[in-house]
């Protein structure tokens, strides 16, 4: 059994992962606890539960958060990196709020395509792991999405986090799909890549790429209405706009990278987004966000300095 | 005291009102009753009774009604007219529930600027309405513009409806304020034409008016974040983003007309639109959406043939 170095966190709004890792961050064992949202003012006596078996059979061990358990509503506010952030300063910026026990990866600041301040917290770890998943990534000008709740499209020089922007793509999907009358949602499955509605989104945005997406969304009521559209496919139409909105934007923005568009997220909504960019003429490459997000903690657990291991191993 | 001569209804999805008209659509009483969602199975029954009082005292009286009374969760389905379409064909396509007595003024259907089908219904009626109180309309192509939860974009030629197409800015908007985390809806009050921060995100937008929506709509929180938009103003960001997104884009969109945009709706939302389309230099002219109702009601009743009104008046 490899042994046990470090423990890696990724510890959300609504979810905790927690990982056992050696020292080239295999996992040996995992749990799951509570989000950040509901650890409110307990989140040392949450984390200390969680892993006391694992303190009783292995010691103490250094312990690498990220998410939004450093924000505002976390274990502590850990200030965020402002761009243009190299992945030795993100690491460097680790803040402990046990005396190095537990630290807690930051989060990003920039002043985005549009001149408007944009974050992140929780991604940041995940590009680190691509970073050293991808070595190719590291080199030149790259486009970075993570689509989810707040899809992120980010910008790498050499390596380093220039510039993103953030598009509440999942968030507004699900608010349209749950509670407008667009949709019909009772009769709608999941969306794949494969569905003829999402498809045939796409190819209609793309005929107006340079539409509002506003102008656009009242088609999954309409076309139900004339007959053309299936309640069942509705929310499959209404995902192929939302992500021909979200990809024709983001690669038609001032700045915006050629080239492939390294997607790190979950398989099933990569997937659509590597659809979506198909139909654009440009490729997706999709890389696994948990697996990213592991990376991204081990290579942080890698570069701390000796001293802030010293309370742990 | 004026002679009354009909019933005008505006009859919704969630209200009903109805209006005792003279011969000029001049309104002698009024009343509120339930909308068509809460009147399904009952629509004879709810009308009778509250129109009771009124045929005691003038006895029977011919009625015309629109909006969602027609649709398929209404008293009876009156198919849509296809656009083009002339206001007489309008009102010669009502249909009754009843031998005529009662009216129903049909929606319109057309394939918009994208070549999706498009619908409305109850909007035709102010449409009628707006081109009896401003005879300006009648000539040449025209933009009116409808705001509210589905907002409408008309083209008239000539004083008929050609072309139209919907944006849910209005659901959107709601959606956002309420259920997201981008608005802090508890602190902000109703947006006014005056708001800073309204006026603050119609310029912001302007900045890069191609943009795709989604990719503005975090800064309702990322501003906050960055202490550039206290939280009682976000709500007002957000709706100066969606306001400059639905002019925008109807007014770049292909067949957009130049010139004046005709603005039906209630005071407060067309003020804001007028805003809007200011800061395009575009001008903007109001007219109130209850007016073109009843207007539009009045016009309907007048041209209907003696036939049509022999069981009434």
């Amino acid at each position: 059994m490899p042994r046990a170095r470090f423990v890696a966190g990724d510890w959300g709004t609504t979810n905790l992962r927690l990982f056992l890792c050696d020292e080239a961050g295999r996992v040996i064992e995992e749990l799951a606890g509570p989000g950040a949202a509901n650890t409110t003012g307990r989140f040392p006596a949450v984390f200390e539960q969680l892993t006391a078996p694992w303190r009783q059979r292995f010691g103490a061990l250094p312990a690498v958060l990220s998410g939004m358990v450093g924000s505002t509503i976390g274990w502590v506010t850990v200030p965020y990196v402002p761009c243009p952030a190299e992945p030795a300063a993100i690491a460097g910026a680790c803040a402990s709020p046990n005396d190095g026990r537990v630290l807690i990866v930051p989060g990003l600041s920039c002043r985005n395509r549009f001149d408007a301040p944009d974050v992140m917290r929780g991604e940041e770890t995940q590009i680190l792991g691509a970073l050293e998943l991808h070595p190719a990534l590291r080199t030149g000008r790259q486009t970075v999405c993570l689509p989810g709740t707040h899809t992120k499209w980010v910008v790498l020089e050499d390596g380093a986090v220039t510039e993103f922007v953030t598009a509440p793509t999942g968030e507004l999907f699900a608010l349209l799909r749950e509670r407008s009358v667009l949709v019909h949602a009772a009769a709608a499955a999941a969306t794949t890549p494969g569905d003829a509605a999402f498809i045939r989104a796409l190819d209609e945005f793309e005929r107006f790429p340079h539409a509002q997406l506003l102008h656009r969304l009242f088609e999954c009521r309409a076309r139900r209405l004339a007959g053309e559209l299936a309640d069942a496919d509705s929310a499959a139409y209404l995902s192929g706009l939302l992500l021909a909105s979200d990809v024709h934007g983001a690669l038609a923005a001032p700045g915006a990278v050629n080239g492939a568009v390294h997607l790190i997220g979950a398989a099933p909504l990569t997937a659509l987004y590597a659809a979506a960019l198909t139909r654009r003429n440009r490729s997706g490459l999709s890389i696994d966000g948990g697996a990213a997000a592991l990376a991204g903690l081990t290579q942080v657990f890698r570069s701390l300095p000796v001293r802030m291991l010293a309370h742990g191993g």
